[in-house]
């Protein structure tokens, strides 16, 4: 159960242009692969965001790893934090989160059992995720147009949300606001609702409205969505757009640690927390937060960056075992997913969700062929971070992407 | 992993005559001990209460157990509140609670692995325990004196605080009060301050005292208690007494429960919470706890009953995993030891710390002569359940349990 060593692979993939309040996403989105080796040989699989800050957290704390306990994650904790002495206790986390699934995977592969039954067994056998739907430019200017085609009215929208949940069987919508005038996003929603009635919807401005303008909204869509999600900038706005907003009000960008919950509360600011493994401290941490949202009587569902097959076996796994994870997750999956470095067959959707991974560990394997061609991707194209308002720049050079718009 | 069947033995073991706030320690005090039998014949232990309402939940869940994993502990949860279907939640928590730890530690036992590894892994080797202090009779009446002598004044106090941590190390000291009227009790803490002027002190009444009460005990002990556990009956009078109290104000009687937790932090009721493994629904939710805590700026110690090596083990491997369980724990063990259905040898107090077992699971082997031992005293006692207020009329007919007494 030893860690031997750490190895750290920075990886590039391809993604749509999705457009979100503050800017595009790039025609490559970077994710780092961790290979933690443990004596035997057996190897944790690990994935986190792909910044060059991420990156060179991992490789400095790397060598602290070795001859630790891969079961004892709280020593793990702490000897990342050790290593990173001037860093912020986000970028501590990030670091920590990244390795704790690792840690997970390789001893779930040493004894034999997968990480949900480390994590206190399965109350579900698949893992609902929702269709997270984006406004979309054709393709990357310059390139030819993808398979997914213009989203930027209701229209697209719909046709977007019909393409995932036929492909893919979701019965949950999201759909990732804060790029257009509110009126025009309300009508989307409107015109999911006719097109779905049945399936819960979700919008997440990323807080682009003021106070205001998220009251005005939570109004109109009144009786039509599950919840709204970061309407507004800061908990003091969301406290104000929570006041009068009938739906529960959800975030994962002001509540994002522990520590910022208790405030949330105090001043009933939001009704849901989005939990992220890769922030909250890891799989077993995420789990507490389950018990955290149980006991302050806040419901939980799961936040999403682009991300492939070891991010989704984890969360998985994770939502699996958590028993008041009632919220459909959300998933940028199937729009990454052709450039996985997992083998496939493990994960699939059924009907919406993710059957729970049943070998040992995460339940995924490492497709050596495609890292390599993933890590090449990531060398090849000289990126270090994401910056989805210096793309959006390059075509509209007074992007602003100044928060709240509206 | 997969269970077989649960056997439950229920013991006596003897106990001094201890006096609290509702009466005094019978002879006999009296626990379950379970053996969870799974495939291939490993054996997980644990150890709870005795009354007769426990034995009764334990022998009717055991049939539906059979064929669950033990690592699964959220379906084992679940298959416990289904087969006690008209039991109250604390009912039903108490029996997962005892089969919880028996489960972690056949998968400890079958994965060769220590229960606190599965629990994160140790943040500290040995966990503190406190030196438990109770007024006491010289024996039970009609028997010869036992060895602890009469402790009913301070001196007696403080010479009990003395054999106790000349024998144990202990470097707190928590005394069992609401037995004497508050001054007299008031007393016997400031013959502890200056007999033992470095370790920490605490006092719980178990809510013997009117909120007015405990606020002039806590003014009196202001800068002497670590904290003050419990001075009054019921969140509302805990409220009163923090209002103006300036030592933190600790229960394990009016918080108890995930969901009595919320209440009592809209008061600020209370600042320090005692888990017990016994009550939280077993390890890995008491883990749990220690997150809420850490979430909510809550203090976090370890509530105690009368118990043996099962149960110290657990309790030892729990508080190793908790990073902020920072205060020494109770325990009752000293009282009981001579008792133990365990194996000794692996169970030891160096310097008021008990050294986290090392081999897997719990790490405690059962003495099967010792269990049988205790169980035919158990059966010969004819005892059913826990009555210290019935044991005290037995000397004193009028005797009024009705709380608050002062
Ligand atoms: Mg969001
Ligand atoms: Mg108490």
């Amino acid at each position: 159960m030893i860690i031997r060593e750490l190895l750290v692979t920075p990886i590039a993939f391809r993604d749509p242009p999705l457009l979100n309040a503050t800017g595009v996403h790039e025609p490559l989105a970077l994710r780092c692969v961790l290979r933690l080796v443990v004596d035997g040989g057996v190897i944790g699989l690990g994935e986190c965001g792909g910044d060059r800050s991420q990156l060179d957290r991992l490789t400095a704390v790397a060598p602290a790893l070795a001859g630790l306990n891969v079961l004892e994650t709280t020593r793990v904790a702490r000897a990342i934090d050790a290593a990173l002495p001037g860093e912020s206790a986000m970028g501590r986390r990030a670091a920590f989160s990244a390795i704790e699934v690792a840690c997970l995977d390789a001893a779930g592969r040493l004894l034999g059992q997968p990480v949900v039954s480390l994590l206190g067994g399965a109350v579900r056998d698949a893992v609902p995720y929702s269709a997270y739907l984006f406004y979309k430019w054709a393709g990357h200017p310059g390139s030819t147009p993808d398979e997914w085609g213009e989203a930027l009215d209701p229209d697209g929208i719909v046709a977007q949300a019909r393409t995932l949940i036929d492909e893919y069987g979701f019965g949950s919508i999201k759909l990732k606001g804060g790029v257009f005038p509110p009126d025009r996003e309300i009508a989307a929603i409107r015109a999911l609702r006719e097109a779905f009635p049945d399936h819960p919807l979700r919008i997440d401005p990323n807080g682009a409205w003021t106070p205001a303008t998220g009251r005005r909204v939570a109004a109109e869509l009144d009786g039509i969505l599950e919840y709204l999600e970061d309407p507004s900038w800061g908990l003091d706005a969301l406290a104000e757009v929570s006041a009068t907003a009938r739906m529960p009000l959800a975030t994962n960008m002001f509540v994002n640690s522990f520590d910022t919950i208790a405030p949330a509360v105090a001043t009933d600011a939001v009704q849901v927390i989005l939990g992220d493994h890769h922030y909250w401290g890891g799989l077993r941490l995420s789990r507490h937060l389950g018990t955290v949202c149980e006991t302050l009587g806040l419901g939980l569902s799961m936040h999403s960056n682009s991300h492939l097959g070891i991010t989704l076996a984890a969360m998985t796994h994770l939502a699996a075992a958590t028993p008041n994870l009632t919220y459909a997750c959300d998933t940028h999956y199937p729009w990454n997913l052709a450039d996985d470095v997992v083998k496939p067959g493990v994960l699939r959707f059924e009907g919406g969700a993710v059957p729970v991974p049943e070998g040992p560990g995460l339940g995924v394997e490492l497709d050596p062929d495609a890292l390599e061609r993933q890590h090449r991707l990531y060398v090849d194209s000289g990126r270090q971070v994401r910056d989805d308002t210096g793309y959006a720049r390059r075509f509209d050079p007074g992007y602003d992407p100044a928060l709240p718009r509206w």
